[in-house]
């Protein structure tokens, strides 16, 4: 994310958080007017990682104050616990920053470890693990970011982002095909039809109406696998819904091209990091 | 939440996934003119999760068009896998809106979950389980709504409610006294002092310099039991950091009046809802 | 586009109009207290025009009150000089924004108007006439739907929808080959790669690097038919820069897929359209 | 336009076209770091033209990236083809601000040539070319001073500056006398009434009720003259509708005070210019 | 004001009372189901007054529930101690709203009254009352409105509003001569050039230079009378600074066309008024 | 307040006042390429005053150009007749904000000096000077900031800052123990409950129902010191309505811990400063 795109994300959470100021900070430093002097701090891992998010957790900071930040790691690197890096600024930027800075990374780095978990699982296939639309509203382009981070590859962006025919869009269309071709008609030469489908009857229509890509939607390791032998290299094959650390060695052995995992973003633990002040 | 300041957030989220536009659900309809009748649908609860969030679910989809809906559990309620509510609008505007108010539904009501999970296990003692500010930037409000619908209390909303003295705010004064002072002069009478403490000796100053309210940080069952005693009565004592829903029981057993918990918030798995058009 | 992507371009619009308010209207109506009585008014083609934006003309008047208006003509249709809809309306609304309203109907007539012209001069080919990236800033959703009314198809709709290698961006890498496979390597499997060639010596490379089109840019005729030849259908083909409606046809009949033409949107004259009030 | 005014519009317009981000740009510069070097890069004038926009075009890239530039050409300068102005930034800036940046560019120029060229035709006589309210929503005040920079005058600024009676106005407030009247009596001493008349009875009563300034709206050349003796120096007199740069100056010879012509910014093409990176 | 213009500033006026939501309301309502009754209540004036501001009065409520208003005077009249209008809406948008509501109406009616005091002073002269943009930041429209309310005149509403020449812009130009060919060569034909001079020399000046509105600024009675003389009609004669209530009449009994006096709307007592529930 | 929250509201109020271009500034310096040289500037104290918003002063000038400001006194200051401070900075910037940055420094130095007026009739008494929520609308943090300068002491910030129970609560929970229960109920438990009472009776059920602070409205001084000794210390006792500089005296020896003014910022004489540039 350009600043452009970014900054304004990250002024409404520090003013979310500071509300009509930080009241502890303010009657800290006036009562002593050497307080507000530079000091350096470090970010501390308290736990094994993957670094997602250290550029969005300075800009945080440098829209209060001049803070500047040297990260021993680069994004996407495997953080060990300890110092992760450093911070210079102003103590009060530092102190009124810091809960929302850290909530930022945190998270990213929550979403980059989890996900560079399955990528791990995943091991030496080709099959690439996706995230879904199910991001924390407000947060896409930053967790897209973290999954990217974390060595996954980003599904679509937003709905705007190419056609994908979902169970209700089938719904709505009365079927399989007449989803398929509403798409076919009214979309550009380059735009690739995805379809979303739950068993081999679906399956079949979809590949006969001409699909780019098709989702198999919550189907057993054992029909994904069926399903890829129809497919038979006709269409692009992602297999979605219910995959979860543990089964997903399984479903990537099944031939499919993509795993896509909601929960790379829907269910994350965040990473546990501190900030602290060096000694005066 | 009032719809003043929800309604803002909501557009943000409903623009972040449309994007420039759903061309799904633009092709599909506009290929049967008949397709954007107004439909039902329901939302189903895949699994048992505490109900939070049904006013803003529904919400994200009138920001887009005239939808309604009817829950069949209130606030807070214990939600059995099923139905859990309907909705009744054009179809278009349940198939665009249907990912994002989902997003917010799922997130809200895990929350209220987790939360409930913990408030369980305090059982019948006076302890409170409270939130934190280690919240989603941008979600503050939402998510402790849904702390208080499990059962929770809220922390401090913001750095403007409330003094709140941190390790490197008695850093940046010089010392617990220092940082206890300088916050007691400058607020108004009616504000408390609420001070973090890491050891017996902190606790001692703090208690000495007149803090209203002593959270007891990262400390052992056994040290938080010891500085209960400590206090004997003459301030409010929280425990925070490090407590689990597995070692909760013990921390509350402790004597403390208050229990924080940064997981309620930061470390959250979605709770499972769809939504499924009913047959034409 | 949702009206909640369109409702805040139309409210700048209407305020950048309004400023501090309508003097005039006030002055005329204030003085008469009867004055401000629901008006109809009829909206008159002052030429032959391809009607597009109809829908955002009503909004425009809705943002300041209540007004309804009946189009005789559907978006894309050929409309003949003479009444094309009719609107009623509190007269206050209708004069506040009748002049705003007026400036957008009449510059997506104009677009949609300057498109079918091009589209109908390509004629029974199969070639598609795309816009551009060159349109009015801020207007990039509204412009790319004109064209779409008149028949053209949309190119991208903005540097995050797709890859596409410019003269620029093959400066910046050192080359097509460079270029290419920069931009294979860091995309999705499902991205297409385009790319801008300016001779014959750029296509080889770009085909050879895998290019899934090729924009052929600023080439003759004779150099365009030439390059359709080389590509002998490995990759889509298209044709931009200085095409106009006066040599367009003879673009279009050198096998090329598609043409793209800047001036749909960059050099446009606006329809003739005005607003009459219905005597009283 | 101070930066107060333009940075909102230019961040907006920047917004549009990178939606989540250039992924082009952004797939190049990834793969070699050593490509987002400071460049410098050309601006290139395709044609002649006037100057009109420079500051405007160098602060849409300054609102990505630190780049400077320097113009060869003053504002309202004629521009002849070749280089009219360099820069020099990260390239990443460059490319990613270019197509917004030219597209002002582009537009303000083509407005400031169309305005030259119209002020050229009027030659010696004291007549003044006016624009209009039939600007592009959003692009008020940019391209009323581009209007300036082509030698023009502008007519008011928006609905607030000045009283201005049409022709809806007249028949809203039941004739043209009833209009000025109204108008007087709530306006403040200083306000000038201008008036627009269609034909010589309206003009006689306008004068009688003692208007400022008459517009003689859509009247021929022979109806101009008529007219202009009509006022004989009582009013300023304005002729608008129809005017084009054919009839311009037969309108101008007709005595009138001002000419306004709405197609100095509805109907403009855009100029042609470009930008090159030079050689690394 | 349109609500176009006057609804983001209400909202942003509660959002500024409300902030994270109005505690005391909310628990008050949700002890008691039936307590969210729709009621009535009155609006009590404790004073005589000029009303201003009723519509937007009700407009803040109207921006948080379905409130309805009706008032017992119309703006500008002289309203009686007692029942000045009645509200009907749900109880929680009377409570949540109140405070907000009647800050703007107390600020309001109070410049009205100021206002229509100084007003009466002046008589029967021809001498009209103006205000200055001495208004309080934010409240320009809103303050301007009030004093129109009051029997007041506007003079500019802001610096875009017609030229003024100060005595900054005075000592910028190198004097009065300079500042005001400066204007005069740069505005429209239509523009006024107004000046404000502190001295006879400086006045002689600007009625040289063609002046077509002096400010006599922080002159004594006297001085204003021996200006006017030397005006002689030539221009119109404004006297501002240091004019009061108690001073006025004699300010305006020299022949000055206009008085203008910064604290119609910098030093305003609040009217007093409340709201009152009706009982149940 | 952090520049986060308050740069938008000075944006805003520049806004307000430069509209579409500070004309006159303009004119004058345009026609003089040497005049927007760095100038330096007094700002003048024409009256006694305690000085409150020099920092909102300054970052008005900043947010338009490079402006620095010195000023001779700290905020909170008493400052005598005579330069308060000096500003340097491009004319053009000094001229176009200083309209929008005195409005601003007046006002606040209004309050102030208006709060330290009361502070001192308190004398050595312990009793508080409190503002209340009549401020004016968008400036709440700004008019308390400028309580706090003048020795004043803020009551609640906003509906979300603290329980207040008042005279329309009761009506609308049907009796002050039922408010009062309801409150303690909801609340947390380090919230204080406040209840305004108005007379004897409800002042006896506020105790008994355990109010943390009662706010005695409107009672005369009698009924004041009448219902402290009532209270006895079992709570805090605030007096407010009807207090005025003239009899706060009288209502501070009755031995309440607080009085509030509504007057200390809704009836406010702006103090009387200006600005002028030095000579060249």
């Amino acid at each position: 994310m350009d600043y452009l795109s970014l900054d304004p994300l990250l002024r409404q959470a520090l003013q979310e958080d500071l509300g009509r100021g930080d009241v502890t900070t303010e009657a800290i430093l006036r009562s002593n007017p050497h307080a507000d002097a530079v000091r350096t701090a470090q970010v501390l891992a308290r736990q094994r990682m993957i670094l997602a998010g250290w550029p969005v957790f300075i800009r945080v900071f440098q829209l209060l104050g001049p803070v500047s930040g040297q990260a021993r790691y680069g994004e996407g690197d495997r953080v060990e616990p300890g110092c992760l890096g450093t911070l210079e600024g102003p103590v009060s930027t530092l102190l009124k920053a810091e809960r929302v800075a850290l909530n930022f990374l945190q998270r990213l780095c929550g979403i980059a470890t989890r996900t560079r978990g399955c990528v791990d699982r995943v091991g030496s296939s080709h099959v690439r693990v996706l995230d879904t639309r199910k991001t924390t509203p407000l947060w896409r382009s930053l967790e897209k970011y973290a999954v990217r981070a974390g060595g996954g590859q980003n599904h679509r962006m937003g709905l705007d982002d190419g056609v994908l025919i979902k169970e209700n869009h089938i719904a709505a269309a009365g079927g399989v095909r007449a989803a398929v071709e509403a798409c076919r008609e009214r979309s550009g030469h380059l735009q690739q039809i995805r379809v979303e489908v739950t068993n081999q009857e679906e399956l079949a229509v979809a590949l006969d109406a001409g699909a780019d890509v098709v989702l198999l939607d919550n189907m057993t390791v054992e029909e994904v696998r069926r399903s890829v032998a129809t497919c038979a290299g006709r269409c692009l094959v992602e297999a979605s819904g219910g995959i979860t650390p543990r089964n997903l060695q399984a479903y990537a052995e099944t031939g499919v091209d993509f795993v896509s995992m909601g929960s790379l973003t829907h269910s994350v633990a965040s990473s546990d990091i501190s900030l602290m002040l060096d000694p005066d």
